[in-house]
């Protein structure tokens, strides 16, 4: 059968790398090429063969149906507009083109579970941050139901393994520092996500105030988020919402038992579990989302939104 | 110059071996006796030599000025009273005898930085949990002085490495089963946690609702506690109460810069930062609160209201 | 399609559990039964479904055409006669059958790329150890060809993680026991293994002995072997002997950077480069082979034996 | 009682940060300075107090009795000359000064327990490497007595932890690259470590072959040399040669258990073991030595040997 082909820009990062890897043993889908600029000439081993990096001002843009983009944040964008006019559909893993971080113009926000249609025909897709989309797939069927107490404070406690900082040369990031350690953190990307769970909360105009506190784990794949939401009444049935709303989901888990990281690692899930909290007096609900940041916080959640775009069967290539 | 006799009960795990060690070390103390029924007659490295385990059965209680137990739940507080009956003063790390956990007879609880004068004339003392001492030490300066909301829910999320569960062989703590992984529980200690610190702040008849989630880390030790705190009104400097009240405290450690694990690890301290929540209607306060599960958050402590009970000087032998 | 039911004494293990979980995803075949005493009514997730655990005695041996024992050592010996009785084919994963150990029968060893033909008319396989599969992958190329030197002392030093244990609650492998730790050891299956490496070697009829030292990676899966090799003589390629012997095999790959466990992890291959020795007067070589243990060196390699038994194609179902 | 001034050049990496707390926690010596160019400015925390960097450039060399360089490997002999011109004595803990590496001038090597009379009276002494320390201090008692076969090839494997890389930005070393993972390297600092224990050997004038290869561990600190040594006849006593040449010694441990790294952990320690190999026709030992990369490999050796330089205590200030 024809294979469509489809690019990478930035593909020598974590995300990148696992977009490859995936398109690589993907049965419609064909690397056209894949591109890293600091490592081109350089071969990346992929499942049935390997592929070498070009230069991203050598990609050949207009031979790819669509294109993913896992450029830094602040260079993405140009090369968006750029694969767009040469004709490629693109979905960009960057904040540059998502909800609440000031971008110029409005494009689909690929939290597929919730924007399906609106991805289906998209020419571009703003793929969701890894701690947005934990939280967020947690959070919207309370809000999209009115559920959460008004005027409420929602904590979002998440805690990450090191690949959602990106494979940048950091002292902190190397293993000597990580290792036995654990610690909140406040900077850099946190913000960016924070805006970005609050513009989706507007968009659903809930009057709920969002606390997030990023963690940095020693492991490499993974995010756990624990968020704490007061209700306007107790829940009969806490885990009724995500039961109804994510019932036939292919890639979302309603489960009792607690999530654990590794139910979910190499896997385009989230896996959701819900506890009603006792003895405090404002009803509250405690949820527990897990994902692997780097498939259905990252490259996994591309691919199902590129599947939808390209006209696929959703869950085609991706692991389950 | 001669040195005080003490003994261990229970000396085979985590906490145990730790006490054990920091006793070989102490300048005043000797370690007069060691007991681990399961491993007796096998023998304990520790600095500067080596000790034979002993049934508990044959602990010489009566050799011993003071005696520690790092006896199991449930069987501790029989060897409390035969300890304490031998003429013997006590340290019992166990939940036994702890507030909040329905022990029959009230003993000093052994925070040391907020019970220091019943500590130091006790015959009895109840040591506290890891989890309390790591939430309790953040949150006793705000109760204290009465600045949290009234009735308002506050959130302990916690995450502990797996020394905290113990010495024991369970297929969950397997290295295969933690490596990479991370989770929330809510299972066994946790109950005994929240009750303890429960009690505690009662004690200080404030009311407010206490919600805890505890997370297993794949560390071998250390407790970082993230507490989100409503308060009655903004605060002009919000580090100022744990400044004010921990000024000239040898092991807690108030700082700017978000505590990281490793910062701990080994040593008796409490190391505590806040941030004020940014964007949220209800004024809010996050403490950050890190601890050695096995020192500060087990014997660290236990050695630090001994030196007290025996009128030693409270740092003696206690790694800072 | 009709698929093949085949079933697994033993599925609670770590071999037993990655062996259901290949089943349940092969295209030609589907888990009849997944036995397990101690966990029998308990499910496992598997992809796309759950199983059951039903005990040993209940499994229904006649309604598989291929039975996997993952049943301990001593234990396996009479489920494999049990289940041929009953009609089935088998790969037993234990050492109750493997060459070396002083089995009664004789049954074709599985090292699939060397003994391929056997395995394929075989009514019952023994699958061969994790070690010993990693040190004579590598090593069979220069023994076949006689190139070692005789009489010589081949040192085979491997690492591997605590996988290849089991998953079995000994003190010894909790995380807080392996976290941050490496060490030599010389117990148990050590002897097992040595022997089974000897007696390969043996079918050869080469001269050589072999040394062989383990030890313990703070890690979850993967052995890499670092294997020391006295020539006969200097080779002028020293790549050639495995480049040639390996040629078209699907599950092997020879290189020329050393390998990385990383890169064989969850996967069924066998990783292997050479480096020649330099400064020494013996001609040497350096052989380093890769594999995960739970993959090529268990699981992975007995679904390969199966396939070959059941005249499927040899790669079918098992990642690469 | 008064403090001997002493300052580290090179404070900001992992063995001047070792060294820096050493010192700081040492009864006869005070920090003077601390050296590191990027860091300039910034401050380290130190047991009782902190210090803040100043450029190298900057550093009162005559204020300083004894100065150890921790610069970088071809940096470092500039500034020992630069600290010896000034009139302090010198540790040196680069290469520049080593055995073995070509350095224009021959100073004592500091492996102390060998050459600890050159140690007391030098001006400047070349401080070991972490693996040549590990490997030769389980070699030195058999090639002393001329135990070895003559022409045979020692073979050192060898497993290091992360930071024997030193604090530098590389990707190979971010926890991302090193968790979970395991590799034999054979770059960089092995030729220089292979050269410094080649030269070693000589001097003893012993005709063996040294074959070394290092390994990468996933933990942060300890070393692991697993050394197979081909013997001119078998020992009746195989441990006899390290107990009687390391009697008394406070830093050695000869122990019948096989060491563990975390035995060895923030200790200035060597803790070494002997194997028989059986089943091998040459009469073959295996000896198994773990030492703390950071510490006996590097900053403690280095605090010893300065402890001998100024006369005092040799064990004074260091962890065992």
């Amino acid at each position: 059968m024809h294979k469509i082909p489809v690019g990478v820009l930035g593909a020598s990062g974590y995300a990148g790398r696992e977009l490859s890897a995936f398109i690589a043993q993907h049965p419609r889908l064909t690397l056209a090429f894949a591109t890293a600029n600091a490592q081109r000439g350089e071969t990346l081993e992929l499942p049935g063969g390997a592929v070498t990096f070009i230069a991203t001002d050598d990609a050949p843009l207009a031979s790819a149906e669509l294109v993913f983009s896992s450029l830094p944040h602040g260079a993405s964008a140009e090369w968006v507009a750029r694969a767009r006019a040469a004709g490629a559909r693109v979905v960009d893993l960057s904040t540059d083109l998502r909800i609440g971080n000031g971008a110029a113009e409005a494009v689909p926000y690929g939290l597929t579970e919730w924007t399906r249609e609106a991805v289906r025909s998209a020419r571009v897709v703003a793929n969701p941050g890894c701690y947005p989309t934990s939280a967020l797939l947690a959070l919207l069927p309370l809000l999209e139901r009115d559920l959460i107490a008004s005027g409420a404070t929602v904590s979002i406690s998440s805690a990450s393994g090191v690949t959602g900082a990106g494979l940048s040369p950091r002292l902190d990031l190397l293993f000597g520092e990580v290792t036995e350690n654990y610690r909140a953190y406040g900077v850099g990307n946190s913000h960016r996500h924070l805006n970005e769970m609050r513009a989706a909360v507007q968009l659903l105009a809930r009057d709920v105030d969002l606390l997030f506190t990023p963690h940095l784990l020693p492991i490499a794949r993974g995010i756990l988020s624990t968020i704490t939401v007061p209700l306007r009444a107790p829940l009969a049935d806490p885990l009724e919402p995500w039961r109804t709303r994510y019932a036939g989901e292919p890639f979302i888990e309603v489960v009792d038992a607690l999530p654990e990281l590794r139910q979910v690692q190499r896997r385009n899930v989230a896996r959701i579990a819900v506890r009603r909290v006792e003895h405090v007096r404002t009803p509250t609900l405690q949820i527990f989302s897990a994902i692997d940041n780097l498939v259905k916080g990252a490259a996994g959640q591309a691919l199902q939104n590129a599947n939808l775009m390209l006209g696929l069967d959703e869950t085609l290539g991706l692991p389950r």
